[in-house]
């Protein structure tokens, strides 16, 4: 993997890039549609293409558990499995151990946990988790890390702080021990930590830098704490982080906050909002959300958005959308993360050209404006 | 509606023909993807295209109660509403008073029945049902029929004949005395009922073909009678029926079904089965049906039918597709509602080339020798 800073904005700390991977290029900054279980909810491959996706994101937690990575490994990883052939970056399971299974236990050597699928005991440790990532094949992934909860003890964050630091060593050791399983080429990224306590996230990121990852991630944010919080965070690991590595606020966040974060000098961003949202008939508009199964679009023969150019808002009405949601036609859960995906990319395509043209705080402003002014 | 008789087969009933309808050519045989509710099941209109289905089927009674004939009518009718511009035929709703409604009460006026989805009221009578599909807009639409179960005594079936009979003439008043809602051509068909008793459809078939509709439908079959019950009657029906109008077995059936009722003269049919049956995991392959969530297909990294071009052949893997099922991904129900009707659509496309080579009943038998070895 390589990282090409392209255009630094002189007005804030937005920045244009090029990261270049094995099975593509991905031009940031970038919006990576969530596909936990080697699928984007509801969409297929070609959509993704036709939206212009330019990575996904897999999950590591779950597909250890089910299919497991052997068979991923005997399909030739994740890319040949799910027939997505662009680049695929996978987070290292560390949220999902304390978001969704039960964790009995954690040592300095790992997680000790239960799958949330039918309670089985295992236990992820950093050495674990690269090799599981080694033959899923992802092109970029992840330490092991602990993600806290909101609100969190000083103490214990200090605490926690160590164990990220010792993992993410662990992690380069083994790393390095080890070859890509399916030849090509991998690169793991490191995850601050640390709460929402600046001195322990400058103290993260500075021996996280020392250790010289390829790239870095912002983690434990969008967790319940204050949005100030999440972008002033932001705000000082980007500004410690090196200008030549690659910058990835993981599980953000929505459509405001993506811009915000990208001020702040935010590369990469992934979320479930755009699809599990859409699922519950949520759509992003450039008006702002609207949801559609609302009584007050029964009869709106008008697209989502009518400065949406993607397939659903070009062939259904919202009357239409509203009826299949009314109807429980899973048709509609398709149409709609279409939309919000398709939404979420253009918004990052257009960021991206503003930063190239030295009017990213305008053109934001601008967006804001509109998108909000139905708050 | 015109329907051109374009080949009879010498050494069986199999015939070729076109349908022509303000909304485009039907070629039959034709198969007709069911979409209830005014959409294919977890299928765009675009993949419908795509997998070149002719003709959809939509409902009249599930349109009726949700969205309400009036939704569809102001939005411009069926096609602009659910964005399908090729030709839509709906059924009466018979069927569906029957078999999903709590019907109150029959009279020689029309049904009284209960919503199946919040059991509110309602009266279907002749007239009624075509002013419903007259502002449902479909290009093709159904009298309102009654549609007996199995197995059903000699004497209910006869007096039922009678209503069928009585019906059939009102609709056609009604039919004659109004105009098409949104500006084409609609054309009604009859259809013929009488339970499994032979002299009974000869007589309903007979009347029916006095009153001169421009099509004929065969109803009250697929609902449990032996499948040579089933054959033999539509093989009847279609020795008195004129061979200048189209012939359609509603409901039927599974690809050997639609086989044999072409070979007996039927031109058109429309079942759930490949969306119904694709949603519960079964793929219909040209070795027969599977059960894509069988263990035995785990790390079968091969498509779900290698004698198939459709995307989710060409693109997908069973072993994939199995872990999407075991997942409980959307995306499975679509990849293979998709196949399905592609490979329905594909062995009609077959059957039809067959017939117009003069060589069905060969292809016909070697299409089955295959599809049932494994049974």
């Amino acid at each position: 993997m390589k990282f090409r800073l392209v255009k630094k904005s002189r007005e804030s700390y937005a920045r244009a890039g090029i990261i270049t991977t094995d099975h593509g290029v991905i031009r940031t900054p970038v919006f990576m549609p969530v596909g936990t279980q080697a699928t984007v909810k509801t969409i297929s491959p070609l959509e993704l293409k036709k939206m212009r996706a330019q990575v996904i994101l897999n999950n590591t937690y779950h597909l250890y558990l089910r299919p497991g990575e052997h068979l991923v490994r005997s399909a030739g990883g994740l890319h040949r499995f799910c027939s997505w052939n662009g680049p695929i970056l996978t987070d290292s399971g560390g949220f999902q151990v304390f978001s969704l299974a039960e964790l009995n236990k954690i040592t300095p050597d790992g997680f000790y946990f239960q799958s949330h699928i039918d309670g089985s005991r295992h236990f992820f440790s950093p050495e674990k988790v690269v090799q599981i990532q080694r033959d899923l094949g992802s092109d970029i992934f992840m330490v092991l890390d602990e993600c806290l909860p909101y609100p969190c003890e000083y103490a214990a964050a200090k605490r926690s702080l160590q164990l990220t630091l010792d993992w993410a060593k662990r992690s380069l050791q083994i790393f390095n021990a080890t070859k890509s399983t399916h030849g090509y080429d991998q690169a793991m990224f490191a995850i601050v930590q640390g709460s929402t306590f600046i001195d322990l996230r400058k103290e993260c990121t500075r021996k996280l830098i020392e250790m010289d990852f390829p790239g870095y991630a912002i983690g434990g944010l969008s967790v319940g704490e204050p949005k100030d919080d999440m972008y002033n965070i932001a705000a000082v690991c980007c500004d410690l982080l090196p200008e030549n590595k690659p910058r990835y606020l993981m599980g953000v966040g929505k459509p405001e906050d993506l811009l915000e974060s990208i001020e702040r000098g935010i590369d990469m961003f992934d979320c479930i909002i755009p699809t599990r949202n859409g699922r519950n008939g949520t759509a992003y508009t450039s008006e702002g959300a609207i949801v559609i199964k609302n009584a007050t679009y029964r009869e709106q023969f008008i697209p989502l958005d009518e400065n949406c150019d993607c397939y659903t808002c070009r062939t259904f009405t919202r009357a239409y959308l509203r009826h299949l949601y009314q109807a429980r036609e899973i048709l509609v859960l398709r149409l709609v993360s279409y939309h919000n995906l398709y939404f979420y990319l253009r918004l990052m395509e257009n960021a991206r050209k503003a930063i190239l043209e030295s009017r990213f705080s305008a053109w934001k402003k601008q967006f804001l404006i509109r998108y909000l002014k139905n708050k």
